[in-house]
């Protein structure tokens, strides 16, 4: 994509009522535009990283069985009724009508599944925008009032099989993290089961200072505990922990019947599983960010080359990578170097490729990776076999 | 996908509570589920129909220029106040919240492209699920209180400008007409600009008799009207007219600086394009059925090819098929020929194969058209190089 043809543009200064790094950067390298309190639009690169993270989840719910739908936002009162959550303080409602919006789907699932389903276990899921009344909206989008999520609802004959498919979603949400490039930062945290079970649950949890969870972490065993099931002896013995902030990018619950028998379904377990889309793309910028802007893994990254051209014209080099396939963002304005630089970093694409009058005297171009100083000189006519072999 | 895995299934009966001929073939069929008025999840062909249609809007969309944005539904009450439409009866709001949902964009919109374009024009869209209140909600997916839907929005510098890209979306939305199926039966008509704009509008209009709408066709020049503009003498002279019934699929507005002005961005017309997405999936429904269930056009259909095993194992022939990329439904399960056939009848992919011992007998496989009667027998080892042909 030509950047002359993106309507968005960087700004310098942060956004006055942004104090988290995720919603400051966005905000600025034009990623994300805020309309309010937890409400955020995705501008054009935006919703480029919103897409390869919902491709990447998609892929790994595929794998482990998980078969898409869409259900509504839009929720009647009865359903939430028979599970007596319709006062809940997360739910926003209409105005002058029996409906909720949807923050979560359990009341919506099962009685789906119950009418269609004839053999088990299934597993459903879908990807869609959730709404939440959020009074504590401050930490971009970490925590909005409107976000996008992907919920897995699994339905089980055995407790045993649930186990046995809960222990594959562990896995699959592994597979995510590393592929989102989170992978070394997130461990798995025990959780109690809260409203939605007797039993433990599990927190994914990566660690940042922009977290607002604390998670516990045995020196010994390296078992995690969150703040509400820590208690300071770990199961292995040993009462040295570290303490690190956190933020929360996937749980996953075992229902058991709660829902089921609500809804009259006999002898069925469930299990939940959810994984906030945009709260990992900010969890992602919270952890790859340094003073001059985002540094983007390559999987999420909207581009994977940022092409520049400095006085010259690199027009040649981008139909050349575009005819490749390569995902390229080509930087064919008007600006002065610095600008174009500057730019680029806070975008934070994960190549940078530099076409100037200085390269061409060499028959180059330069080549630094975001977030190292290291730069290279690569011979133009070998720069696709270069680029190919670092995909 | 095997059919055995799909967790939805068909039913012969029609829903008590749904008269629109999309609805009950959509329900029966389980590429929908009702929750309320108005209101529907989409299930595993639901959805895979609706990203079909997505992506066929996205890319005549990106073919002339659109970039692809992501709005939130949650509307601060000042952005529509500056309009003067808070109170519209459209809106759904929230309870005890300056919020309301979306179901136009005009005032989130035009503030963005403000604050962001420096250059014109631009042409920037979404798809999006939006919300309206809806009293008669009773024709299906045709008119629903949550929806999806395309909203391009585009800003000039001149009038002539704008009137230029209106006649480059109306090709763009004949083409998506022409991809989903329905370009014969849809006809551009002549509509007023409503409360958005002072000139006239046009709405894209598919003829059929689920159709909330009249269109009145001059039988010597062509052109149509819609309702609201019709006076019995066409411009060319005629008297003469076809009033036929009709869903509105499309519609397009220039807004000239209606809101441009609203927003304080100077000397900027803008026009707004949309397209529901599930609305269009209702039309053809609407369009394409007979007394045995839905007939995809081949662009939106789930699937392409539906293989059936009839007390023999087809498994092979499924693998082939994948392997070549052909979108193909493979029915594994354990039933009757003749709830087999039905089934397929109903669901209406495009090419029905089917694998039997009689077939076998003769090394072929048996091969009919949905809505054609004619059955065709093919020699198993040149299915592949057949189904290709089809492409």
């Amino acid at each position: 994509m030509k950047q002359t043809e993106l309507f968005t543009k960087t700004t310098k200064e942060n956004p006055k009522d942004e104090k988290s790094i995720n919603a400051q950067l966005l905000m600025r390298a034009g990623f994300i535009d805020k309309l309010g309190a937890g409400i955020y639009s995705y501008l054009p690169l935006g919703l480029m990283v919103i897409e390869n993270i919902k491709n990447i989840v998609r892929e790994e719910m595929n794998k482990i069985g998980g078969q898409e739908i869409l259900m509504p936002s839009l929720h009647p009162k009865e359903n939430w009724e028979i599970t007596g959550r319709w006062g809940v303080e997360e739910m926003y409602k209409i105005k002058d009508e029996n409906l909720g919006l949807g923050w979560t789907h359990e009341e919506i699932i099962t009685p789906l599944v119950k009418k269609y389903a004839s053999t088990f276990p299934k597993y459903i899921y879908q990807i869609q925008s959730k709404f939440r009344n959020e009074p504590r909206a401050k930490s971009g989008i970490l925590r909005g009032r409107e976000f996008l999520m992907k919920d897995l609802y699994s339905f089980h004959k055995s407790e045993e099989d649930l186990n046995d498919y809960y222990e594959k979603v562990k896995e699959a949400y592994f597979k995510i993290y590393e592929r989102c490039g989170i992978k070394e930062k997130t461990f798995l945290a025990l959780a109690s089961g809260g409203e939605f079970s007797s039993s433990f649950s599990h927190e994914f949890q990566t660690i940042t200072d922009a977290g607002e969870d604390n998670i516990y972490t045995c020196k010994d065993c390296g078992c995690s505990f969150n703040e509400e099931v820590f208690e300071s002896r770990c199961d292995c013995g040993s009462t040295q922990f570290d303490k690190r902030k956190s933020i929360e990018v996937g749980n996953i619950f075992k229902l058991g019947d709660k829902y089921s028998k609500l809804f009259k379904m006999d002898n069925i377990v469930m299990g939940c599983y959810g994984i906030g889309i945009t709260r990992v793309m900010g969890a992602i910028v919270e952890v790859f960010n340094d003073d001059k802007g985002i540094i983007w893994p390559k999987e999420v990254s909207p581009f994977y080359i940022h092409l520049i051209e400095l006085d010259t014209d690199a027009s040649e080099i981008y139909d050349n990578l575009q005819r490749e396939g390569v995902k390229v963002l080509y930087d064919d304005r008007q600006k002065s170097a610095g600008e174009k630089l500057s730019d680029c970093d806070l975008i934070g694409i994960p190549i940078r490729i530099i076409l100037s009058k200085k390269t061409i005297e060499k028959n180059c171009v330069e080549i630094k990776r975001r977030g190292s100083d290291k730069i290279e000189l690569i011979e133009i006519n070998k720069l696709i076999e270069f680029i190919k072999n670092e995909l």
